[in-house]
């Protein structure tokens, strides 16, 4: 008989492709999976709805962490203020518009302290190879570099190490990778505006669509 | 006539003797001091009173983001529990419980998205040798492996510094300091409990109380 608990992981999560993917992957993988999604006053908190269905249905815990009085602190962004989400697909330009200051380090830095007090010793996210293009905090230097900061962060009991195993992976490969792990995406929501259905035309939805091109399979969500 | 602008610095503030030093010696130094304060569910949130009095009288501006979410998450520290604070001196096992996982980093975190939203170059705390000696998060191998995860995180266009100007001063040296540059010590709050008048005797009084007589200088809060 095999007493051995299964390793906890936090992973942070919020309700789109990439995630459901990673909170799929660890949950087939055998391991304790904590999902963590964050509301911090993006225009498409739909997603949290999607993504608190889609850990009910994935037999998955999920909290929430309301984050919305950094509103005002980390306005720069579109997706936090009263600019509108630009409608067309991305660009070097647009898409930094789409970034909230800092944020995979605020989100990490929060999964870390979560992380510790539940004692897992480890916390992934969903950076990929589209993202790191843009975004710095999507690179595999990134990653290192707070995982070298962990270190020095907390005591020697609570080493607590950073993964983002779809780091070198494209988003067309990630969702070839969940089809095959079956994972709902009928249950995902990547759209940055919140309507009733996804637009089709922000940047994160035409990403979405070449995705499930590229990996041959029609994207069961519905669209405008 | 100069035209230059004061460069920008965003200050991590709890209401404490530390950071009020810490805004005050920027503020003389002639920086615009950004100073944040947090809400994390602490039992002493006086502590954000003493705050916001202080930066009124000092003429320095003052937000305080709400991260009572995060209590439930991190929990396992005693400063968001509903376990006693230990009335005591520090020692390293009673200290290590007033840990809230990770909480330089999130907050550091955070400073760094508002600095990125203000066009600040600049971020400080008042970490220092007493701390250092106990906390991983207030030694400088953690200032820089933190520093070293920002060049990472960011665009090359928001480049943020972070400082900790007190990390080789001990408390002492450092109310010493602020003696100096006028801080008005009685609107500042360091006490873990949150009654009336301070305690005296959480291991924050005793480590106050400590750090006065060393200046030579009376301190100028009520004890019960």
């Amino acid at each position: 008989m095999n007493n051995m608990e299964p390793q906890k992981i936090v992973c942070l999560f919020s309700g789109g492709a990439d995630s459901a993917t990673l909170i799929t992957y660890y949950k087939k993988a055998g391991y304790d999976v904590y999902a963590l999604g964050v509301n911090y006053g993006q225009k498409h908190n739909k997603e949290l709805i999607f993504a608190s269905n889609f850990c009910s249905i994935s037999n998955i815990k999920y909290k929430i962490i309301d984050l919305t009085s950094l509103k005002e602190l980390l306005s720069a962004s579109v997706l936090t203020s009263d600019k509108p989400v630009p409608e067309e697909h991305y660009t070097h330009e647009n898409q930094k518009q789409t970034v909230v200051p800092n944020r995979n380090m605020i989100l990490l830095s929060i999964a870390t302290g979560y992380a510790v007090t539940i004692g897992a010793k480890y916390i992934a996210f969903a950076a990929h190879a589209n993202d790191f293009a843009i975004y710095p905090d999507c690179r595999p230097s990134f990653v290192n570099a707070f995982g070298e900061a962990l270190t020095h962060a907390l005591f020697e009991e609570s080493k607590i190490n950073v993964i983002a195993p779809f780091v070198h992976m494209t988003k067309g490969e990630i969702i070839k990778l969940g089809t095959e792990l079956g994972v709902p995406y009928e249950n995902t929501w990547s759209c940055y505006n919140g309507r009733d259905k996804a637009c089709g035309k922000c940047g994160t939805c035409q990403e979405r669509l070449e995705a499930f091109a590229f990996a041959g399979i029609k994207d069961p969500l519905k669209y405008e």
